[in-house]
C-alpha cells in the first residue's frame, strides 16, 4: 500500500446516514421518541418504534418497485406518520419530496411532473387535492392515504392504498443500504414567488452535517432533556431541520399536525412540557392573545426560535413576560433553512434584558457554525462589514450548488446569491435590508420596504401590513404602504403617516396608505408582493 | 449526465477540513480568539491572528521541504503557538504529531522513529530532551524551537531555528489547499501502558464531525459566549478536542502553559473570566485545596468536564458549593477522546441536586451523538442493557480503523474493542467496570479492581489508591490495595480494611493495604498498574 493510500484509511469509515441518525436514537435514548396529534389522538412512539416503521416503510416502498434515486412524495403535516416517511424513504435511497399543499394547484401538478414522483403518501385532508390532480400526474403508480380510505374511493380511477395496511404486511426484517453520503435524500421545492417554484436537493451529508450545526448551542440548543416541538410545516425546508436535531441529540419530539390555533398549541405544550418550539411569528402571536386573554402561564417552554417575516416588539416583551425568549433566525429553502440565528454575546451582557432584545431582535443573526456569508456589490465585489449594504451570498456544505435537474449551477463565485440586500456587522450580526426586488427606487435613492413595514408592524390596530414599490411619474417608484386592519380598528390614512415622523427621514416615508381586507400572502406565509404590485402597482398614478 | 451522477451533485461540495473552522472563526468572531501564557507573560490573539499565523507556519513548512502526508511533530505546553502549528501543520496537508513529553524517553525515540517525523517544533523546557535524542533521530532535519535560542546552541550539531524569526520572514500571503477531507491531520501515540506506544491518526473529516459533537449541550456544550480553558495537555489525544469546539463556536480559548497549581489555575480563571473548564481530576483537585483554605470562590466558572480517573464524592461537593458542576466524560487516544458524556436526563429532574451528581458520577455517561457502543461477551455477542458486564465496542467516524502503519485493522468485527469491562443501562448510561486485564480473578470469581479503588478514593488520609492482582498459593490471585498516604497521614491498614465493611462482599475486600511513598503513574497520569504489580505481585506470596 503507497503511503498516500495509508494516510487515508487511518479513521473508520462511516458514513453521514439519516438512518445512523434514527438508529443512534433507537438504541441510546429509549426513552424518548415522537408524540404525534392526528385528528385530536395522541399518538406516541419511541425512537425504536418509529425506526421499525420506517424499516417497514422502505419494505412497502421496495414492494412498489421504487428504485433508489426514484422521487417519493408527501402531502402531510407535521406528524409521526411523516416523520417515519422522512427516513424510510431517504434511507431506502429514494428522494423524499415533501410537498407544500398551499402551493396553487397548478404549481403542485407543475412540481410533482417536474420531481416525477412515483409514489405519493398523502393525509386524507388532501383528498379533494389529490383527486383533482391524480389524472395529471402520469409519473405517479401509487397513491397512499395516511389513513384508512374508504373502499368506493377512488384517486385518479384507481384505489389509493392504506398506509397502516401496507405497513402492517411487513415485519421490519430490513437492513439499511450503504448508500454515499452525498446521495440525495430530500427534494423541496421554492414557494415561487418570481416565477414556478424550483426543487433544492439536500444530500444525507447535508442534512446530517445540518443536524450537527443546528443543535449547537447558539442554534436549537437541543440536549436529550428538551422538548422540541416544530410549529412549522415539515414541507418547508423540513421543518427547519428540527426533527433531525432532536434524532441526533435524543430530544423529544412533538409534532402537532395541522391545529396551529392558540388553544390547541397551548394545550399540547403544557401537555407534554415542551421546552423548545420553532415557527412563524404569526402563529406565536395568537398563542400569545390566547394566554394574555385568559391569563395563563406556561410551565415548561422556555424557547422559541422564529423566523420568515418580522416580529412586533409587542410580542417580544409579551412573551418575556412569560418567561419565554424569543429568538430570530434566517434560511431559504435552497438553505435547507437555518443559516443565521440571533443569540447574544459576552458583549450583550451588560445590557438590561429588554435593551438586550432589542439589540438581538434588530438583527437576523449570526452564522450557523460550518456555514459562511458575506455581502457583495453590484460587480461581486466583496463589501466590509462596517454598515456597508450589499447583495447578501451564503456557502454551507447543505446549501445547494444546483436546483433540481438544472446544469447551469445556482451559484456566483462559489457563493448561493441570496436576493437579500443586508449588512454585517463587525461582530457578524447581519441584518436584512430587504429583497432586492422589494427595494424602491425613488429618484435614484434607494428605499427598504421592510423598515417601512417594521414602523408600523407594533402599532395597534394593524393586522399586517406590506410595502410595495408603486410607479409615480415624477420619481419613477415611491412607498405604498398597504394595511390589513385589526377587527374593529378604527384607524385612518392620516394616523399611520403620522406615525412615520421622527422614526424615518421624510423622503424615504410612503406617499399613501392603502386599507385592504385581507393582503394576500404565498404558501409559506410571506406577504405576496408579486400580487400586490399586480393588483396596486399603478395606485399613484392613478391618484396624481 | 446520468441521472446516478445527477443525483450526487446537488448540494455544495465543501470538504471538512480544518482551515475552514479557523477561516470561519477567523471571519465571524472577530471579538473572540486564544489567550495564552508563556513564561508569565499573557498572550492575546485573535482567531484572525491565530489564522494569519498558521498560515505563515504553512509557508514556513513548504521552504523547508515538507510535503502533504509528512510527519511534523510538536513537544509542546498548551499555549498560542501550539494552536497555531495544529492548523499550520495539519491545512497544508501534513499530519501534526503531538508527542508527549512525559514519555519515557526511550518511547519517545521509539515513536519520533516510527512516525519518521522530518520537522521538530519543540518548547524551550523540552531543550534537555531533544539535546538528548536528536542524534537518534535520523529522520529530523530540522528543530524549531517555540522561542529565540541562544546563538551557541546546538541540537544534534546542529542550530535550532527560531520559531518567531521563522514566522517573521513570511507574510501568510497563502491560499490552504483544497485536501482530501480523509487526509490524516493529526497522529497521537498512546501512553503503552502495555507496550510500545501505538499511532492513532485523526483526519480532518474525524476532527471537524469530534468537534460538532463535542460542542453539543449534552457534550461541552460551547456558545460563542463561553471562555473554554483546557487544562489537559494538547499532546493528550487533542485536549479532548476543546481547541477545535471553540474554534468551531466561535467561544474564547484560554491556554494555560505548563502551571496548573491551584493558585496560577486560580488567577488564570479569574483574570480571563473562564466559564468551562476540561482536565483530570488531580489538578482540579489541587485547584479546590487552594481555594478551600483561602476561602476563595469563582466569579464566571460554571462547568468542569473531567476524565481519566475517579473523582472523589468529597470532591464533586467541594465544588458544587462553589457553584461549579463537575461532570465526567470517557474515552481513549483511539477514540480522539471524547466518547461518553455524563449529563442528566429529564429522568434525573425529580431528584435533589445532591442525589443526581451522585447518579450521574457513578456512570461515564451516556454516547456522543454519531458515535455508538455496545458491550459483548467473551465470544463476541452483544450483550443487553440489564446491568449485564461485558467488553466494551465503540465506532463512530472520529474512531480508528488501524493504528499508524499497522496494514491489519484494529476492529473486532466493525468495532474497536477498548480493552474496558462496563455496563449499560436501559437508559444508555455506561458504567465502567474494569480494564479487562486490571481485573482480578479469584478462585473463578471476578473482582473489579476500579471497585476497590473508588471506596477508598474519597477517605481522608489517601492521596491515591490502587488495586493489583496478587498471586495467592490458594485463590490463584486475590486483591492488593496500595496507598500512598497523604501528608501527615497516620492511617494503618486496619483502617483501611474496616473501611470495606458494609461497602463490598467479603470475599472480594483485598486481602492487604501496602503504604508506599508514591504510586508510579504513566505518562498521561494513570496508575501504572504494570509496574505495580512488577514490584508487589508476589507480596501475598511472601507473606502467606
Amino acid at each position: 500500500m503507497s503511503a498516500e493510500s495509508l494516510h487515508l484509511q487511518y479513521s473508520m469509515d462511516i458514513p453521514m446516514l439519516l438512518q445512523n441518525l434514527l438508529q443512534g436514537a433507537a438504541r441510546h435514548h429509549r426513552q424518548s421518541g415522537v408524540v404525534s396529534v392526528i385528528d385530536g389522538v395522541t399518538y406516541r412512539h419511541s425512537y425504536a418504534d418509529c425506526e421499525l416503521r420506517a424499516r417497514k416503510v422502505a419494505q412497502v416502498l421496495g414492494e412498489l418497485g421504487v428504485k433508489a434515486g426514484d422521487r417519493v412524495a408527501t402531502l402531510a403535516w407535521n406528524d409521526h406518520r411523516h416523520f417515519e416517511l422522512y427516513f424510510g424513504v431517504s434511507g431506502m435511497g429514494a428522494i423524499c419530496h415533501t410537498i407544500n399543499p398551499r402551493l396553487f394547484v397548478e404549481q403542485i401538478l407543475h412540481i410533482v411532473n417536474d420531481a416525477q414522483d412515483r409514489v405519493i403518501f398523502f393525509s386524507p385532508d388532501f383528498l379533494q387535492l389529490v383527486t383533482q390532480i391524480a389524472s395529471n400526474c402520469p409519473s405517479v403508480v401509487r397513491w397512499i392515504m395516511l389513513g384508512e380510505p374508504d373502499p368506493t374511493l377512488r384517486v385518479g380511477g384507481s384505489k389509493p392504498l392504506s398506509y397502516e395496511a401496507l405497513l402492517a404486511r411487513h415485519d421490519g426484517d430490513y437492513a439499511w443500504p450503504a448508500l454515499d453520503e452525498r446521495s440525495a435524500a430530500f427534494l423541496c421545492y421554492t414557494s415561487g414567488t418570481t416565477g414556478n417554484p424550483k426543487g433544492a436537493v439536500y444530500s444525507h451529508r447535508a442534512t446530517v452535517l445540518h443536524a450537527y450545526a443546528c443543535a449547537l448551542p447558539d442554534s436549537h440548543n437541543v440536549s436529550a432533556r428538551e422538548v422540541v416541538m416544530p410549529a412549522v410545516p415539515m414541507f418547508h425546508a423540513n421543518a427547519w431541520e428540527a426533527p433531525f436535531s432532536a434524532t441526533l441529540t435524543g430530544a423529544r419530539l412533538v409534532l402537532p399536525g395541522p391545529k396551529l390555533d392558540g388553544e390547541s398549541l397551548y394545550r399540547l405544550i403544557e401537555a407534554e412540557g415542551v421546552t423548545f418550539a420553532i415557527g412563524v411569528p404569526t402563529v406565536w402571536f395568537s398563542l400569545l392573545r390566547h394566554m394574555q386573554e385568559r391569563g395563563l402561564r406556561f410551565s415548561t417552554l422556555r424557547r422559541v426560535l422564529l423566523g420568515g417575516s418580522a416580529t412586533p416588539n409587542s410580542m417580544i416583551e409579551g412573551y418575556a413576560e412569560l418567561d419565554v425568549e424569543l429568538y430570530q433566525g434566517w434560511g431559504m429553502t435552497e438553505t435547507a433553512a437555518l443559516t443565521t440565528c440571533a443569540q447574544p454575546l459576552k458583549s450583550h451582557a451588560a445590557m438590561s434584558p429588554a435593551e438586550r432584545r432589542q439589540a438581538i431582535f434588530s438583527s437576523a443573526g449570526r452564522i450557523v457554525p460550518g456555514a459562511d456569508m458575506r455581502i457583495v456589490d453590484d460587480n461581486g465585489e466583496p463589501l466590509p462589514w462596517d454598515g456597508s449594504t450589499g447583495h447578501l451570498q451564503v456557502r454551507a456544505p447543505w446549501v445547494i450548488s444546483h436546483y433540481y435537474k438544472a446544469s447551469e449551477s445556482a451559484l456566483h463565485d462559489g457563493w448561493l446569491p441570496t436576493g437579500d440586500l443586508a449588512e454585517i456587522s463587525s461582530d457578524g450580526f447581519m441584518r436584512l435590508a430587504d429583497r432586492s426586488k422589494d427595494l424602491i427606487k425613488s429618484g435614484g435613492e434607494w428605499i427598504s420596504s421592510v423598515e417601512i413595514e417594521n414602523i408600523v408592524a407594533g402599532l395597534p390596530g394593524v393586522q399586517a401590513a406590506a410595502c410595495i414599490a408603486a410607479a409615480h411619474p415624477k420619481w419613477g417608484e415611491r412607498p405604498l404602504l398597504v394595511i390589513e386592519p385589526a377587527l374593529g380598528s378604527k384607524l385612518v390614512e392620516e394616523d399611520i403617516l403620522r406615525h412615520f415622523e421622527g422614526r424615518i427621514a421624510t423622503w424615504s416615508r410612503p406617499d399613501a396608505v392603502l386599507f385592504v381586507e385581507s393582503i394576500p400572502l404565498t404558501a409559506t406565509g410571506k406577504l405576496f408582493k408579486l400580487k400586490l404590485r399586480e393588483l396596486y402597482g399603478n395606485y399613484l398614478m392613478n391618484r396624481s
